[in-house]
């Protein structure tokens, strides 16, 4: 009987879960699932009698490798830093591994080795990275296979929330570590124009944003991912002028945002002194000048401070979360990024019932037989309900084909490998079509 | 017969080196010279029959123990990086030292054994630290030994240019390590103001400063450092509600700068693509979104993306560096702030003849019998040459004068100590006024 091991089973691994457990039925495997602890399971799912789950203490080498000895194919969804650990031991063990991160440097090294035993290490094959590579991958290699020749090519991704729960003025709720939606961007964004090497320091960069619209969902502000250039190569787009890859936000979003970075509220760096009896609107009075009487009251003062009428849209979205009002922080030793998070985690929390929504857009620009084309793809998955979001379809589902392909033989390419090739593009983009994950099409844009 | 010892005598130890060659020969001692290499040195000092110059490798321990065993007090003017071993040799050798650096983490952990030793290890007895520290100190201890009580501190401090050298449109040149002037103020700004916390975020503090008058020299801009509450406790000022320390620039310098700031250039954090054959100008298109017509020419779309008009008067200074010309900056891999620093370390390159100026300027208000009352203390000093600088005077006289005060015994002071006493700091600001270093005060500003 052929045995998969699923390592991390958080609630982004329901739909996963699902997939998997209803080709076991119907393949006749076994799952074991390990976990930190395993109480979090639906009752369904650790009573069902091709389950095995069990708590799992990544960091102990015994356990790890003798529970991964007994599968045949291995997929992680542990925190990222866990994976190279994973990774050595399916190659010291000889067994597949599919995760839905990138490649860290030290997988990277494992690819000769993992070649040479016949070993797959399916890497980035969830939604971002993954779908997005995939979806972007057969466009660029039908473009290229009619002769054509890319152009430009930017590519956005956003998880937001479906239209009807878009229910406050960010239009946005936590889906997603927190942590990381605070800190996002930092550092310098780096893309590629018309030939030209591009630069957006962090504090411009919310300020940078192309607006799209999407049939059907309206319009969505793009800004710059962090590295746009490291896939030119990868993709086989080694010397494209244009090149940019991005996050989705809904409008209001980024300049909102941009208000809180001004400020200097996102500063992750420093600890803040004696936050613990602070109010949020002491905190905002700690990032402006002192007071003048001109400039009104605290929202005033921070117009003022960012250059915007006091009256200006944005404000309405900062006021909304809280920050001029005398609410606590109540944590000690704060950063000004941790003191935000806090905040955003009681204003951004998901209700009952709440639906996300996955958004992907591709736009190409190419050159065919001497004319100019435009080409835009995009996607749009809706959650069903907070167990079955749309984060965890489209994070889980692509994972799950991968591990049932290696399962089943058919994913016949060894090494470290990112799903950059038809042969495991392919039948993955196939297979999410019956999920209802598919792009739509348009020659213009 | 005594034995001095010099570490490190660069250009900046001129007025040094002069101070201690005359007092070694009222007194009969003898001054052992090493740095890397000693024939910058002029034949003046190394054929005086007092002087024994030689190279020093600070790195080879055999070499700097032999060198500190045969003095009696040690001088470092070495990079302060090089001073935690030679204050462990001092130690060890049972030598008393003096520098001009702030005192690190590990040499401050000495302090108990060379209390233990009867050894005075002083530590920030130049200009900035030094003599900002004893000249506010003269003036705090004054103020409340009157029964006083200090409500708010600032102070700044400036290595500038000399009004007959101010020759270009920054009004200011590289008198000190140019590196340093590119990287200043990155990170965040710490102050207290009316008893509160402030905090200024980088992109923000070349925008919020402040401008001071000097009779006969007209008006400077400060800018805050980036930690002003460190000195609090050590001032006898924890309770102050105001306390800043800064950094002074002439007008038009901090507005032109931000502008640099804003586009990125001053960033140290990564590489550039494809420097090596790009011009100046291709740089500054690199931190530009893509050209739109009515933006104009590159200033015109500088002015446009920092948000000031295109006839800003600091778009002039910004110009004036050849940002916007065909100057190719040819480095490899730069950085942003390496390229810029290539540039700049042309343009504010010292002429023949040029003298410098430094500026601090202390501003105090405090209560007394009631009373509220406004005290500022401001000095000027003018280089005399590109040797004698000011910046070579007020670094090397009090770093002179102190070693000369323990060649004397006459400073009895043990451990690891910043010159906040007066023990130390009134002997040494006494004799710095026989060499025109004296502070103006008055009683409103």
């Amino acid at each position: 009987m052929k045995k998969l091991l699923l390592l991390g089973a958080g609630r982004s691994a329901s739909v996963l879960v699902d997939y998997l457990l209803r080709h076991a039925a119907l393949e006749g495997w076994q799952v074991a699932i390990g976990d930190v602890s395993v109480e979090h399971l639906p009752l369904a799912v650790r009573q069902n009698p091709v389950v095995r789950a069990f708590a799992v203490d990544v960091l102990d080498e015994a356990q790890r490798e003798a529970e991964i000895a007994r599968a045949d194919v291995v997929i992680s969804l542990l925190p990222a830093l866990f994976h190279p650990l994973v990774a050595q031991s399916c190659l010291a063990m000889g067994k597949h591994l599919v995760t839905a991160s990138y490649v860290p440097e030290e997988i990277k090294a494992m690819h000769a080795e993992a070649q040479a035993k016949g070993l797959t290490l399916l890497m980035e094959c969830g939604l971002d990275p993954g779908i997005d590579h995939m979806s972007a991958m057969k466009i660029i290699h039908h473009i290229q296979n009619q002769g054509g020749k890319i152009t430009s090519f930017k590519s956005f991704t956003g998880g937001l929330m479906a239209p009807e729960s878009d229910t406050n003025p960010w239009h946005y709720k936590f889906t997603w570590n927190p942590r990381n939606v605070v800190l996002a961007g930092q550092g310098t964004a780096m893309y590629m124009e018309e030939g030209t090497y591009k630069y957006i320091p962090y504090p411009q960069l919310f300020r940078r944003t192309e607006t799209f619209m999407i049939d059907g969902f309206g319009a969505f502000d793009g800004y710059a991912n962090r590295n746009s250039l490291a896939y030119r190569a990868p993709y086989g787009l080694e010397d494209i002028p244009t090149m940019l890859r991005g996050t989705l936000r809904r409008p209001g979003y980024c300049q909102a945002w941009n208000v809180l970075v001004q400020l200097g509220l996102t500063d992750d760096t420093y600890h803040l002194e004696m936050t613990e009896g602070m109010t949020y609107r002491q905190l905002v009075e700690s990032f402006l000048p002192a007071a003048r009487q001109e400039e009104g009251d605290l929202r005033g003062r921070v117009a003022h401070y960012v250059g915007i009428p006091p009256e200006a849209p944005e404000l309405d979205l900062v006021e909304w979360t809280g920050l001029f009002s005398d609410l606590p922080i109540a944590l000690a030793q704060a950063t000004p990024a941790q003191a935000l998070e806090k905040l955003l985690t009681q204003k951004w929390k998901l209700s009952p019932g709440d639906k996300d929504m996955i958004v992907m857009l591709h736009l190409f620009e190419y050159e065919l037989a001497g004319q100019r084309h435009q080409l835009s793809s995009s996607l749009v998955v809706l959650g069903e309900d907070e167990v079955h979001t749309a984060m965890a379809k489209t994070v889980g589902l692509p994972v799950g084909i991968a591990a049932r392909l290696l399962m089943q033989g058919k994913l016949n390419v060894t090494g470290v490998v990112v799903p950059l090739q038809p042969e495991i593009y392919e039948p993955i983009l196939d297979e999410l079509e019956q999920y209802g994950i598919n792009f739509t099409e348009k020659t213009e844009f």
